[in-house]
C-alpha cells in the first residue's frame, strides 16, 4: 500500500464540489499506490484538528450520493493559514497520519495554501504531492476556460431571470414595472452575465462603473419601450470611485468585505426617482446551492476535475491545479488539462471587455457562446416525497 | 354553435395558472355546445379595452405548452372594477362579443367580481355564465383543500430550504451562522409553513406575533445547540402591534400593501445583537416563477380546476368556483368540488393553529400530512440550449 491521501474542501461551497470530492475518492479507491483514502472535516481547520473521515467506512450509497448532493458534504471553511509556522504544523500532522497526496478543493486562495505546503514540505524533506482542484461560482481563476460550480450557477441564474421575465411581463400593465434580482460573483461580472442568456433589459456588472442617472434614464427608456424593465445587478457593482454599492462591514478571514443586499437599494433609488412599482429578489446562498437545477457539463466537469487530480498526482506530478480546457465551440468539446499552483495564486479572471456590449447594460454574442455550453443540460437528482434525497456525512 | 367563451387571468401569476387555461381552452375546444374561445389579454383590463385573443389562431405547440409555461401567458392585473356603472361596462362588451361564459381564473377579488358580473347581467336581463377557477400561491382562498400556484411554490421554497440549509451547515464552523430566507404569502402563513418539510430552526407566520427579544434568543440558542440556524421567514411578519416588520409605503389597486424585506431587517437585527455572520436571500417573484421545479400534484389540479369550469358551466351551473376536495390523506386522493362564488369573496384562509407547533417556531406533523402531497412529483418542463421552452403568446 501506497501513501494516504487526504482530500479537504475550501472556501465558498457550489452545487458540484461535491462531485469533485466523489471523482477523487472513486479513483483513489481503484489505486493499489494509494492507502487510506481520508478527508479533512471543515476543510484545513479540520486538519489542524486532525479532523479526518476515513472515506471507507462511508455507506456506499451515500457516498455515490456526492454526485448529487449541493454544499461541502464534508464541511468546507474560511480560513487562512496564519504563517509558515502554522503551514509546518499542517505538514507535520500530514506526516504523522502518512498522508503522502493532498488534494485542496477552492479557489485561489486555496491553491496559493496548497502551493505554500508543497514548497514547504520539499524544503523538510518528506515532499507532499498537493494537486488543486479549482472551485468558485463565480469563475474568476485564471487559466482555466471555467471553474467548476459556475455552470450550475449560471443555470439557476439565467432560468430564474427567463422565469422572473415572464412572471413581469405578464403583470406591468397595472403593476410593477420593475424587477430587480441581484446575483454573487465578487469581483467578477460572469454570474450577473449568466443572465444575459435570459436576455434581461439591464445587467449591472462590478467591471462596468455605477452611475445612478445614466442606470435610471436607462430604466425609464426601458419601461416607454417594453411596458417593463428587468436589472440584474452583481452583487459587486461599483460606483465610479470604486466602491461597492453595497456591502456590510464585515470581512472574511481573507480580508474580503461581505456583500449582499444590492437590489433593495436600487430598488429604493427606483421607486423614488421614478414613482415606479419595483420588486426585486436576492438569490444568495439559494443560487449556489441550487442543485436541483445544476447543469449537466458542470457535473461531468466536477467529477473530471477530481478524477484527473488523482491520476496526476500517481503519475509523479506536484504542484498543479487540474483545469478545463475549452477545444471546440460548436460543437462544444473539452478536455482536462493543468496549470502550476504558482501561477493561480491571487489572480482573479474578470469578465473581458469583448464579452460586455458596447452600451455596458449586456452581454455580447461571443459571451454567449463561452456561456452557453456550460449551462447545457438538466443533471436532476433523485427525489422522495417530493424533496431531493441529498447525502449527509 | 353556442355563445363564445371568454377566458380572462387575474391577480398575482403562478407557475401553473397557464396550465389552468389550457383545462379550459382543450375542454371547451370539444364542445358543441361553445362557440369562440377567448382569452382576455392582461384580465379584465383586457376586457375594458376589447382586447381579446381568438385562442384557435395560436399555434398548437404554443398552446400546448401553456401546460408548462409560468406567468400569465396572456396576461394578467391588479385592477379592481370601480363600481357597477364599470361592471355594466363590461357586460355590455361580453354581450357585444356574444359571451356567454365568463371565467376568470383568480383569487378572493376576483371571485368578487365575477359573481358581481353574474349577478347583474342577470337583473339586466341577458345572464353570463360565471365560474371561477382559483388561484392564488398564498392557499389563503377558502372552501378548497389548496389552490393551484401553492404546491409548486411550497415545493420550491421547501427545497431551497433545504438545500441552503446544507450549504449554511457546511461552512458554519468558519462562516455564516444565521441565514434568513424571506418568503411571500401575504397575511397567511402556508408558504412559510411549506419550508417546515425541510426543517428550518425557524420559522416566522404572519399568524405568531413577533417579538425581537425573543426570536433573538432562540436564535442563539440554535447556533450554540447547532453550529448555525436557519430562519425562514414570510413577508407578512407582524409585531405584537399587528403591524408588518416590512411593508413599504405602496399600495395596490385593492388597497393591499405591498410587502417585502423583512430579511435584511431581520438580518441587522441578529447581526447587531448577536454579532453573528449573518446572509439572507429574498425570493419574491422567483418562488412564484419556478415553474422548472413544479410539483405535478400542483400541475395536474390545475389542469382539473380548467377543465371542471367548462363542464360545470356546459351542465348548467353558474355563480360557482371549482374547488379541489382532499377525500383521503395517504394514500393521497382528491376530486374536483365546487362553492357558490359569494362564499369566497374577502374570505381569507389562515395557517390553522393546529398546524403550528406549541413553541411557535415550526410546524406539527399535521401540517406535514397536509403540505407533502401538494409538493408530490417533478413536472419538468421541456429543454433546449439549457433553457426551458416556455410559450409566448
Amino acid at each position: 500500500m501506497g501513501k494516504n491521501l487526504l482530500y479537504a474542501q475550501s472556501g465558498g461551497v457550489t452545487p458540484v464540489i461535491n462531485a469533485q470530492a466523489y471523482g477523487v475518492i472513486e479513483t483513489a479507491a481503484l489505486s493499489q499506490d494509494i492507502g487510506k483514502i481520508f478527508a479533512a472535516r471543515n476543510g484545513i481547520m479540520g486538519v489542524l484538528d486532525e479532523n479526518f473521515i476515513d472515506t471507507s467506512t462511508i455507506d456506499k450509497q451515500v457516498l455515490s450520493g456526492l454526485m448529487h448532493t449541493p454544499s461541502g458534504a464534508f464541511g468546507s471553511c474560511r480560513y487562512k493559514l496564519q504563517d509558515e509556522d502554522e503551514i509546518k504544523k499542517v505538514i507535520e500532522i500530514l506526516q504523522r497520519h502518512d498522508i503522502g497526496y493532498f488534494f485542496y478543493n477552492g479557489g485561489g486562495d486555496s491553491q496559493d495554501t496548497s502551493n505554500k505546503i508543497t514548497q514547504i514540505s520539499k524544503k523538510m524533506g518528506a515532499p507532499i504531492t498537493c494537486i488543486g482542484i479549482p472551485k468558485t461560482i463565480d469563475n474568476d481563476l485564471p487559466v482555466t476556460d471555467n471553474s467548476p460550480g459556475f455552470g450550475s450557477v449560471a443555470k439557476y441564474v439565467a432560468i430564474s431571470t427567463l422565469e422572473a421575465s415572464l412572471d413581469v411581463a405578464s403583470m406591468c400593465a397595472s403593476s410593477t414595472k420593475v424587477f430587480i434580482m441581484e446575483v454573487m460573483g465578487r469581483h467578477a461580472g460572469w454570474i450577473a452575465a449568466a443572465s444575459g442568456l435570459a436576455n434581461p433589459h439591464i445587467i449591472l456588472f462590478p467591471e462596468v462603473a455605477f452611475e445612478a442617472d445614466k442606470f435610471c434614464a436607462k430604466v425609464q427608456q426601458t419601461i416607454d419601450k417594453h411596458g417593463y424593465c428587468v436589472v440584474v445587478a452583481s452583487e459587486g457593482v461599483k460606483d465610479t470611485n470604486g466602491k461597492f454599492v453595497a456591502k456590510s462591514n464585515n470581512k472574511d478571514a481573507f480580508g474580503h468585505a461581505q456583500l449582499g443586499g444590492v437590489a433593495p437599494k436600487l430598488a429604493s433609488l427606483v421607486t423614488e426617482r421614478l414613482q415606479a412599482k419595483t420588486h426585486w429578489a436576492v438569490c444568495d446562498y439559494l443560487q449556489r446551492a441550487a442543485r436541483h437545477i445544476a447543469s449537466q457539463t458542470d457535473v461531468e466537469q466536477a467529477y473530471a476535475t477530481g478524477k484527473a487530480a488523482v491520476e496526476f498526482a500517481l503519475a509523479g506530478k506536484n504542484a498543479l491545479m487540474t483545469t478545463i480546457v475549452r477545444t471546440s465551440n460548436n460543437p462544444y468539446e473539452w478536455e482536462i488539462g493543468s496549470v502550476e499552483l504558482e501561477k493561480i495564486a491571487n489572480v482573479e479572471k474578470f469578465l473581458p471587455i469583448e464579452y460586455i456590449s458596447a452600451d455596458g447594460w449586456g452581454i455580447t454574442q461571443q459571451c454567449k457562446e463561452y456561456l452557453l455550453p456550460l449551462i447545457s443540460g438538466e443533471a436532476y437528482p433523485p427525489y422522495k416525497n417530493g424533496l431531493p434525497i441529498y447525502s449527509v456525512i
